[in-house]
């Protein structure tokens, strides 16, 4: 790509970056909200969810700074977020909000897993492991809001492919290294890939197959 | 300051640390006592409640040796402390017991908050990260005590002001920081702003704002 | 030891590893089971049983690489574990299963509790820091799978010993380096001593000693 082109991908990757952190935040609250948690209670949760997985994925890698410490801005625009939504947000609009953001929410489960696989392999980590680290920075965020608000996770119980969306696509960008593909190349198929797989899930309904501990019994 | 002073300063700190600490790890029996935990469990919920804010904030500032593996003999004071409570303490005791200790818990929040502060200050942290870090520190140990004790912490769903204090009084780090005041001052005002903020919130009762999802029903 | 008995003990601890860590996965996938959780949350949750509490422990001690970033086809390993035993167990299995559990689980109890204090050793921990890592890598993957399970962990309120056996047991290899004793026969003493306490604990029933908190009820 000419300079030009790849200033302009630079941009709409942060733009992406930008709603999708944003998204997840958002889904932080609507859970905060449900169980009725104080506005520390929100405020944490949405940035839990947004940042979480990405700083899981961090520590693990033993990587510093994280991404809202060099970007500390961030953390005053999720403060300038949650205030935003709690005055005017309702709980009438809590089921078009999460029918809204499907979408942008499969963007971001795209962006951070094959980012997060790319920052892996980066460091010298096995295929495997920098898969795993794609998937934990993509849906870790939502894992520690499930855990504080005192739920099983959802990625965990839903029958629903979604992590595993994002673990068929992060082996696009193992696949893109092993072929000398360039980083941006890879990124974006990795990406579109999760994004096309989490699109078709949602569209088919598709559930993921039961362990069927109990054949007697129709479950 | 003198070094007579400072030394003078230096004590009172430590006391006032000893006593917070120990004030911690009691809320953490008395909630390990109530979900009925072996002695197991409230040796570990005492220690997670006492230590683990600042064991948090010093994994997320990549920061060692922790506070507990320095002064080993913490954990032996710690498993002491359980013994004496476990073979004294009754559960009609329990309620005088949380009265008391409402003070001592206002003291070490606002000590754990500055000095938490003033730690991730010392690694040139951006303010409001460093604010965050003192938050963590404070209160995150009784985050992870609600967790692992299977409720959502009472920190975010409270409606009492308390993590907020922190939060404000955190500031007063920064702020003693931009205008080049001493350590000790800025960490002494900052404690006693969280302290008077917290001990008002206490005695006013003051409810902090909720999330009024549902305009229609008087929640 | 000649370097042919060695090698022969080096292939029995590894033997001892593998079946271990594969007991710590099944824990997971019996008690992922229970909850109904999907396909990605039963490899989850065996995976961080199976390696959680080595994992927390190397991120307290900030040691790199992971068991299983250095080993990487043992993620591989776990993912078959999981399709076979997802394809092959049935509910009607899960008692006798737990049964059979019972002495590789203590073998993995003995045995990780005693090299995770000596690791932490030869990072110049003190006795009793170490010990506790000690306990943490072999306790605390099925303590982090209870909480995304939504439980009190069960070690807490178990009343039987189990982290208290991996607790006597570490001391016996901070004793060993008092000593001067070679590793390896201060790992197998450690390991031997915890294993034994858990099967003295299994067989006699003994319940740990309660926090009699209401003394006026028969609890």
């Amino acid at each position: 790509m000419n300079s030009l082109t790849m200033f302009n991908f630079s941009l709409l990757q942060t733009l992406v970056e930008v709603l999708a952190t944003l998204t997840f935040a958002l889904s932080g609250m609507l859970e905060a909200a449900r169980k009725r948690l104080d506005v520390v209670g929100v405020c944490v949760v949405a940035g839990l969810t947004a940042f979480g997985g990405g700083t899981l994925r961090d520590i693990l890698l033993d990587r510093r700074p994280f991404f809202w410490v060099q970007h500390a801005a961030w953390l005053w625009a999720l403060l300038a977020l949650c205030t935003v939504v709690m005055l005017t947000l309702r709980s009438h609009h809590f089921e078009l909000t999460e029918r809204a953001v499907l979408w942008p929410d499969a963007l971001g489960l795209g962006l951070f897993s094959a980012s997060g696989t790319q920052i892996a392999l980066e460091m010298q980590m096995p295929a495997i492991v920098a898969v795993l680290m794609g998937v934990i920075s993509a849906v870790f965020g939502g894992v520690l809001r499930d855990i504080v608000c005192n739920e099983i996770p959802s990625v965990f119980r839903g029958h629903r492919p979604y992590a595993v969306c994002a673990f068929i696509g992060s082996w696009i960008v193992v696949l893109g290294q092993v072929f000398h593909a360039p980083d941006w190349l890879a990124l974006v198929a990795a990406a579109a890939t999760t994004v096309l797989l989490r699109g078709l899930a949602l569209w088919s309904g598709y559930r993921l197959p039961s362990w069927d501990t109990d054949p007697s019994s129709a479950d």
